[in-house]
């Protein structure tokens, strides 16, 4: 069965930006957030990031009006939606509480997918009576209007149905879905993203590199290597490729590996507050007389450009 | 005084790519290696990355024939230089034997930077009877051809007159050198590389997800973002940007950081031959049926455009 409708619970900064995506792909959305001003919030939203989508290509039948805004009652519009992206607070009572009522308002074979980050959904179906089977995990890398990575996490009832389902949906938007079979803390892009915020944090708290030659030397080197090929893949091509080339790498640049993952460990971020403050600072200095709104604007087109360049606009 | 000539030592991989570099920038360079047949390989591989350096815009007075090429015996040739970049084997002995010679050689103000990933400039400057205070490490991320970042590393002794000559020379090439202010093991790149590298690993070998999700995770999320705001900038802009944004992301994300890395530290990979194998097992499934000549020319000109999008070539 095809999703033509989906329903969306919550209108925070994620759940507008799918909002956004969704209505870019020719879907239609019902959208539910009980907060005073949120249909506001969200319209502006979407008029601000409307040309971009332009620019990326509308489905022929996509349309920035094709949403309808029900305020907290989504448990009378939700009859007909075909696919719900849930993206309330990170609060499990909220959650299982909001699940239960998805639960009992949508169809029972409908998937229901949490946008959560930080608490896999086995966590909060206990109040789903109809089916828990069709509820996992599809969290998004901010902001999922521009970003293609979605982390689809099934608990350990969710039927594999449902998760074939989700992961062929995101891909019919564009998206690069990725199946994460456990549900382990962080899922694996935010693990990935702390392992090197926790080594920057040493580096700069120790005074090894400025905050701002840590960002130029990940901006000159690493980002644009990961942007084109994986790590995994960069290390096989590094090996000389081909079916032995990982098993090369491994051999020649294992060792020095290790020892550098042993020194640090050695110097593994303390969080105490000295090393906070003199990283705090580093930041500080980097920071310094920038525009944040310019920064944003620049950021935004620059990755858009690179996600064009990649084919994932 | 301006640099006009490079005395350019060793012609692997890295050198010719500095190399070819350096011609593309206008400069003359006179290069030495040993090895029967470098020669011919250095012309042909200047010949293959030629059209790539014409693209990126080569400097008025560029030829791809502006360089000498004198075997072993850089000795009676680099009197005249007025950098050197060496680039031989990463051997202790061999290269404090090399230095020795190069610091013999050249006029005693010369700045002499050495690629050496993995071996602090200190340990190979003992026979530097002339002036130890102009060595320091020069580290490109591979190809440096292409990659913006340059690792510079002074040793104790390095004088600062030569630490400022080296970041300004890789700068008018249009680099981005970083300073790294202490000899630590693996630099800033190759840290945070292998701070990435081993969760990734980990993650394969415990199934978390195959080892093509893992790339593609990476691809799609945090190679696009830190090809634009490295990992310190994108916490602050995260934590809503300007002087409080970094202190407000470590506050409201800190937490889970923390629990992510003790989670990860629980669960980081030990090098066993069963890990080993899974592993192995699994970026072999990534990379069957792929042609590495066509991987490999797909991710050199994916890498230039997304470098071109970013102002860097």
């Amino acid at each position: 069965m095809s999703i033509r409708t989906v329903g969306v619970v919550g209108t925070g900064v994620i759940g507008s930006s799918w909002i956004g995506l969704f209505l870019a792909r020719g879907l239609q959305v019902i959208v539910s957030d009980p907060a005073s001003g949120a249909e506001q919030k969200l319209a502006a939203y979407l008029q601000a990031i409307w040309p971009t989508m332009q620019k990326s290509g509308l489905a022929p039948n996509a349309a920035l009006t094709n949403y309808r805004f029900v305020g907290a009652q989504f448990k009378h519009h939700f009859a007909n939606v075909d696919f719900v992206q849930e993206n309330a607070p990170e609060r499990i009572e909220l959650k299982t509480d909001i699940l239960g009522e998805i639960d009992a308002a949508t169809r029972p074979d409908v998937v229901i997918a949490s946008s959560s980050s930080g608490i896999p959904s086995s966590r909060f179906i206990s109040k789903c009576a109809v089916n828990a089977g069709r509820v996992l995990i599809g969290h998004p890398f901010n902001p999922p209007h521009l970003m293609p990575l979605v982390e689809v996490v099934p608990h350990a009832e969710t039927a594999a149905a449902s998760t074939e389902t989700a992961m062929n949906f995101y891909k019919s938007l564009g998206r690069k879905p990725v199946l994460i079979r456990q549900e382990i803390p962080g899922f694996a892009a935010n693990r990935l993203q702390a392992a090197v915020c926790n080594e920057a944090y040493s580096l700069v708290s120790r005074g090894v590199l400025s905050a701002q030659d840590l960002d130029t030397c990940v901006t000159s080197s690493l980002g644009p290597r990961w942007a084109v090929t994986g790590p995994l893949l960069s290390n096989a091509m590094g090996g000389g490729g081909g079916t032995d080339g990982f098993k090369h790498f491994l051999e020649h640049l294992g060792p020095a590996t290790r020892s550098w993952m042993d020194d640090m460990q050695a110097h593994a971020f303390q969080w105490t507050p000295e090393g906070l403050a003199t990283l705090r600072e580093s930041v500080a200095k980097e920071l310094q007389g920038k525009d944040t709104k310019e920064l944003e604007r620049k950021r935004d087109q620059c990755l858009v450009e690179v996600l064009r360049v990649k084919g994932d606009m």
